[in-house]
């Protein structure tokens, strides 16, 4: 770094650290009457809430929390694992978000290598803690999490043995005064793991600073730009991603922050979703695919019609089909578009429609709101290829997504060897493939792993995977790159055919070519190899399996 | 500090310092189309500013300017300032932006005093340069900031000796790429001087972080909790404070980072103000209470009405009074208010309407409209009495204005006494006494000196002086605290009749006893003497001269 004529910044230098304490203090300075709700069992104020949370913060000291230690939560999203959000943080500990999807064995491990000291459990998940509890290496104490105690403050009797009582128990002896104490800013707030195809589950974290600027960033670009616009006056805001993974995207800092209306909806039960979107006045949620496809399908949505037209949802995870995007839109849902991963903390990207964009008709704003989004402030995000050099913006060429930016994990906990892999040469590898216009709207196209290089370009399994499925007759289609000698790699494609069709590769090949010249694409999109199927490798999660393709291309042929 | 775990934060971290070239990235990514024009002379799009800084920072580079060094501008409001704001400070240099209406002693002063190596000036500042160049012990080289090339290139011939050339042909040469290194982000961005009754100037200083800082504090302010709403998407801005001064309260910034269109209007002409304002449809300024006046009091402002109306206007530097509020509303201008300072950087508050406040009837929004405003986010404002406790925020109960927060100045640059001063039990004193109600609505009663603390309450001389300027035949009055030996201090009272008034003291008392009531004031607000003056001593700049009055009192004294 160049020497630059430095303000002193010693223990005297007048500036607070950025803390979440500070976001969490602003929700009481204008609207402190806004509410916090828990499906149908629970609401507050956010004077309650600053209460609460403080009140948190003196319970976990009592159980032995200091500064350093982690604490874990095991919660459905609810208005509690908003206060821990605050109240663990607050006093210097660790934030542990367990992701309760993952198998026991995951758990166990994270939970070990995380080294919890205390865990805050629902009691829907402590059939999984009686799987595991004996091999637990760091925990000391626990604390029950009940739905019952809402409707019936008995209903909840004594807690297991081995906790410490149940939480609205403890919080009501708690004291509601607490004085967070300064820190330094760089002290990791959050930590919580991500699951590869091979190996153990990685932990990422991120400081109080990096949460902080993540937020303000956030507010820059969705309240400044009016990316996926959110205004704390006109907007309430109910997470559909779950709170353990990536913190519902950050989402709830930013609302707490701006003191908005929030609406905390438990497990996504289609109906009750429906019900608190009307009941509350929901207009601002974020989902996967599969969870507003569900919405947009159900038989009740159209009599919530006129709440879904005042809705915007960011859908993140996996693509937004243009098919489900004109559904929803047609609904009166705005849909946007975000991008992220664990490591990012996560926002790299939002759909943010541009002065001439915005007064384009509803449907020709699909092909803007299908995109990943354009790039966030303060995040650069970049192409590179695989000898580490950058690729051209321009709209089409590929390369991987690769980032720096105010809020990136800066590894993996314990895990040297994959953290200097996800940092090399000094940006994060995200591991996809994209491109990106002049003016900053990001396409992903597939998965580092599964894209093909043929002669000297990428090309995306995805979008050829795409133009076969347009073929009349094609049910299914997985394309993978197979090794070739003259190019590198080549395409191979695999059908399954409709019951009724009766398919030849050439034909496939003819009809292919075509919409090739159409697309003005290539010619190295055309596969080498067209074979049909029976079926088609799927991962656990249902995804398909090209790694098992590649390996076993020759025994999955028909014929 | 409490002792936490940290993420290490070492060379190799991968987090970008907050530098002010961040800021002005951003400006590239979304809208990069969007202009800045400066009066009728001249005007781009982003792409040509961010070449622009970038040539800025060769010629600068080019003319010997280092990490470090400091570089002074005297200019009028203009697109060159706001390159300097980027490029000065974006190669680690330190901006001094010269108050140009200081006497040509305190230029030189504070030239001196910040070390200026390299000076940029406009033409219209010669005569003040002539004057002190040969007292100038830091300065080695000059650069020419002239309106005249922006119509006639050949217009400005040789630059006078010793400059380096004019500043539009310099740029023209330099080398439009420049690489902007990353430093400390604590590193000086900008220094100016702030001037008291008593001494020589003193210099704030602000670093990258602190005014990244604020620039997101205004964007979570103005964008997300729409306090003086402002949107990249819909506002065009045009500052009508000085740049020189605060950074024209950091909207600048604010505007470059969201890629608004920006307006610069040079000197405040009253009739090119109006003629800019609906030629570039501008809808959001600053200015002092004068200006406004001046603009709504011109003929010409009700040709411009439906452009008036989409008007925006935060005042600041003195009180906002409910007549001109009216008088401003009443044309469909949307009036609010500021409060800061030159070493807070400077927003401390601004008006922000809650909810059940934006619903009210115009003529009701007066009331809040004219208070200082609500305190900014991420800012913590208190009020602390003579023995440094804090003053209760009950609306009422006065204490002298105190904060803490990220964008405060650390000190005044080499005056430590002063710096220690300002910066005493670890608050920043403002000198400003003020009540601050429970929901964060900040009034400003009255400056620290002025204050009358009698019988262990504060009561403000402008309040009896508003009082008494509602009494029938009073022309004028001012009210200072007097030495008393049994109640510390007591007001007294001078007034300036109407000429065809004919008062007693014991009328205007009586009068004045019954506004006390009707106020629910406290009887210590009646004066104990209530004198009549044939005139009232004023300051330079027009102010009452309390400091006078209370030394003079006996002299002053009609009869």
């Amino acid at each position: 770094m160049i020497q630059t004529k430095l303000i002193p910044r010693t223990a005297e230098a007048h500036e607070p650290p950025m803390l979440l304490k500070t976001l969490l203090a602003q929700s009481l300075k204008y609207e402190p009457h806004r509410e916090i709700v828990y499906r149908d069992l629970f609401r507050m104020n956010y004077v309650t809430f600053n209460q609460r949370v403080r009140q948190l913060a003196n319970v976990l000291t009592g159980l032995g929390v200091g500064p350093g230690d982690t604490v874990a939560v095991m919660d459905w999203d609810s208005h509690r694992y908003l206060e821990c959000f605050f109240g663990i943080t607050s006093i210097g500990a660790v934030l542990h978000t367990i992701n309760v999807r993952l198998s026991p064995a995951q758990i166990l491990y994270t939970m070990n290598h995380a080294e919890d000291k205390v865990v805050l459990i629902h009691e829907d998940f402590l059939p999984i803690l009686n799987a595991i509890q004996g091999q637990l290496t760091t925990v000391e104490r626990y604390v029950l999490l009940s739905d019952k105690v809402y409707t019936d403050l008995n209903a909840v009797g004594e807690a297991p043995a081995g906790f410490a009582g149940e939480y609205e128990t403890l919080l009501k002896s708690a004291h509601p005064d607490y004085e967070f104490p300064d820190f330094d800013e760089n002290t990791w707030a959050t930590t919580f793991y991500t699951t590869g195809t091979t190996g153990n589950p990685k932990g990422v974290y991120f400081s109080h600073r990096q949460l902080f600027m993540h937020t303000m960033g956030l507010a820059t670009y969705v309240c400044g730009y009016q990316a996926v616009p959110f205004s704390s006056i006109a907007d309430v805001y109910m997470p559909i991603t779950p709170m353990f993974h990536v913190h519902a995207w950050g989402f709830p800092f930013l609302a707490t922050m701006l003191s908005a209306k929030q609406v905390y909806p438990g497990r996504y039960e289609p109906e009750l979703l429906l019900k608190l979107l009307l009941k509350e006045g929901v207009t601002f949620s974020h989902c996967v695919p599969t969870i507003l496809n569900m919405l947009v399908s159900n038989p009740a949505a159209q009599q919530f019609n006129e709440q879904l037209s005042r809705w915007k949802v960011v859908i993140g995870g996996s693509a937004l089909t243009k098919g489900l995007a004109k559904a929803a839109l047609e609904l009166g849902i705005q849909v946007y578009q975000g991008y992220g991963m664990s490591e990012t903390a996560p926002i790299m990207t939002l759909t943010k429609l541009n002065d001439n964009e915005r007064d384009l008709p509803l449907n020709e704003q699909i092909e803007y709101r299908t995109r990943a989004g354009r790039i966030a402030p303060f995040v650069d995000v970049r192409l590179m290829d695989d000898n580490g050099n950058f690729v051209p913006h321009d709209g089409h060429s590929l390369g991987e997504v690769v980032a720096r930016g105010p809020w990136l994990t800066q590894g993996y906990y314990n895990d040297p060897d994959r953290a200097a892999d996800l940092w090399r040469g000094g940006w994060l590898h995200t591991g996809d493939v994209a491109s990106i216009t002049p003016d900053s709207w990001v396409q992903i196209a597939d998965r580092t792993k599964d894209v093909i290089k043929t002669g000297g370009e990428w090309i995306s399994s995805l979008d050829i995977e795409d133009l076969l499925s347009q073929v009349p007759g094609v049910a299914e289609a997985a394309v993978v790159g197979l090794p070739d000698e003259r190019w590198g790699e080549r395409p191979h494609a695999l059908i399954v055919q409709k019951p009724d069709a009766n398919l030849t590769a050439d034909h496939v090949k003819a009809e292919l070519q075509t919409k090739i010249q159409q697309g003005d694409l290539n010619k190295w999109y055309l596969p080498d190899r067209i074979a049909f199927v029976a079926e088609i490798p799927k991962t656990s999660v249902g995804k398909i399996d090209k790694k098992r393709i590649r390996s076993e291309m020759k025994e999955l042929i028909l014929g």
